[in-house]
C-alpha cells in the first residue's frame, strides 16, 4: 500500500477526526532511527525529481506541485517546511506562509493573495497555512457572515479544480496531533527563552476552541475533497514520523508525475565543435 | 586570518583577474574530503544564525543578510544555491535569479527590478545574477550607451550604501572560474543528455566574449566596492572549495551580525497556568 492509500482522508463520508490517532504508525517506519534513516533515503529522489521537474519546465511543460500544510498551532508546518521541503534545491521552491490578512488583501476577495503565490511552472510551492484558513478561524471566530463562508468550500474546490486543470499536482496535508502533545509544546516554548520569540500568548485563547477547530477541520476536509486535491491525514504527534509521511507523499506524487528531462533542441555535434574551436 | 580577509578584492587598487588562480586553495581545507567535511560542520552554526536573524525580526530587528553571487557561465551559481543555501531553512531564505529582463522590467530603471526582490527584515536574501549584469552584459553586448553606463556604477554605489544603511549586510561574490574549466563544464553539459537543458548555444557566443568579461568584472569589482558592500574573488574551479569559502564568508557575516533571540513580551509565569488548566 502506499501513503497515497493509507493517508488519504475518506470521500464520500462523515470524518470524526477522534477516530485518527495523532500517534499512530499506519504505514512505513517503526521507529524513530528507522524514521529518520528512511526519510535521508528518500532525499536523492525527491531532489532528483524536482531537477526533471524543474527541467521539462524550460521545455514548456507547465506542470508543478503545490503542498498545502495545514494543522493546529504547533502541528508543525514550519518544521516540515524545514525538514521536508529543506530536502529540495531551494531554488525551485516557492514557499509562502499565510498570516492574518493585511488590509490590503482584506480589501480583495480571499482567494486574490493565494492567487498570486501560488508556484510557477517546474517549481515546488508550499503553502504554510493557506485558503482553508478562511474556512477554519472564520468559522471558529465567525469573521464573515454564515452565508458567505458557506459558499466558499465550492469557491475553493472550483479554484482547486481550474489550478489542477492547469498542470498543479496538489497535495493538501492535516497535521494532525492531539490535544495533549499541542500544551506539551506549548510548554516547551514557555520552558526555553530561546522558543519565547514562537509564543503567543493568542496560542492559549485558539487553544481553548479546539473542539471547534476540529469541527471545522472536519467539515474542511469532507466538503473539499476533490479527485485533483486530495486530502492526506498526516499523524503528527511524532515529529520523525510527520518528516517521513510528508516525504513519501511528495515522492508518489511526483514519481506519478514522472517529469522527463527535456531533448535539447540545438546539434550536440556541432556545438562540440565550435566549444573545442574556442 | 578570516575569508573575509583573504577572499576580500582589493580596494582603491586597478584588479586584474589574471592575478587571481581559479583553481586557488588560499586558506581552508585542502581537499575535497576535508573541504566536503568542513562544509557540512559549517551547516548547523549557518542554520542556527539564520534562526535566530528570523526571530530577532519578529521583535522589530530589521537586519538581513544579501547574498550576491556573480560569475561566467557554469561558475557554479546554480551549484552554490543549491549546496550553500540548501544548509539554511528555506522559511527564511528569498531567492531571486535575474535573468534579460523583461518588457515590464525594461521599462523601468535598471534597480527597479532588483528593489522588488530584497530581503525582508530577518530574512537571507539570494541574488543568482544581479544589478551588476547591467554593467557587464550590458558593457559588453554594448546594450546601453556608454554616458549611461557610466553613471550606473555610482547609481549602484548610492543604492548599495542606502541598502547598508536600512539593516542589510551584502556580500557580493564573484565565483572566478578558468576558460579551460568553463570549457571542460560546457563540455560535460553536452555529453550528458540529461543536462542538455542547461545548455544553450548563445553560450558559446558569450564565452567567445570572455576577455571583454572578465575587463567588465574588473571594472565593475573595482568601481562598486563600498564598505558596506564589499566584493570577495572566491576561486570557483573546484566546486568543493567554491562551497566552502562561500559558507564559510556566509558565516563570519551572520556572525558579526550577531542576532539575538528575543524576549518574549509575556509573562511566562501566567501563561505556563493558564496552559495547565487547559
Amino acid at each position: 500500500m502506499s501513503a497515497r492509500e493509507v493517508l488519504r482522508a475518506p470521500v464520500g463520508t462523515t470524518i470524526d477526526l477522534a477516530d485518527f490517532d495523532p500517534a499512530a504508525i499506519p504505514l512505513g517506519p517503526a521507529d524513530k532511527a528507522a524514521g529518520s534513516a528512511a526519510t535521508s533515503e528518500l532525499a536523492g529522489r525527491l531532489a532528483s525529481l524536482q531537477e526533471r521537474l524543474y527541467a521539462a519546465s524550460t521545455a514548456g511543460d507547465r506542470r508543478r506541485l503545490l503542498l498545502v500544510l495545514q494543522g493546529m498551532d504547533t502541528s508543525g508546518k514550519g518544521g516540515t517546511v524545514k525538514h521536508v521541503i529543506g530536502m529540495f534545491n531551494p531554488s525551485g521552491c516557492r514557499i509562502r506562509a499565510f498570516k492574518a490578512p493585511t488590509p490590503e488583501e482584506q480589501r480583495h476577495p480571499f482567494l486574490w493573495r493565494v492567487r498570486k503565490s501560488l508556484p510557477q511552472p517546474g517549481e515546488i510551492g508550499i503553502f504554510d497555512r493557506s485558503h482553508y484558513e478562511d474556512v477554519l478561524i472564520a468559522r471558529v471566530r465567525e469573521l464573515v457572515p454564515r452565508s458567505r463562508l458557506g459558499r466558499r468550500y465550492s469557491q475553493i474546490n472550483r479554484f482547486e479544480e481550474s489550478l489542477a486543470d492547469d498542470g498543479v499536482t496538489i497535495v493538501k496535508v492535516f497535521l494532525h496531533i492531539g490535544y495533549e502533545e499541542q500544551r506539551k509544546r506549548l510548554l516547551e516554548r514557555l520552558d526555553n527563552p530561546d522558543k519565547h520569540w514562537k509564543f503567543n500568548a493568542g496560542d492559549i485563547e485558539e487553544r481553548g476552541a479546539w473542539p471547534a477547530y476540529q469541527a471545522a477541520y472536519e467539515l474542511a476536509l469532507e466538503r473539499c475533497a476533490g479527485e485533483g486535491a486530495p486530502w492526506y491525514i498526516v499523524p503528527a504527534d511524532r515529529k520523525w514520523y510527520r518528516n517521513w509521511a510528508v516525504s513519501k507523499l511528495l515522492l508518489e506524487h511526483l514519481e506519478a508525475m514522472a517529469p522527463q528531462y527535456p531533448k535539447g533542441d540545438f546539434d550536440v555535434e556541432e556545438c562540440r565543435k565550435r566549444l573545442l574551436a574556442t
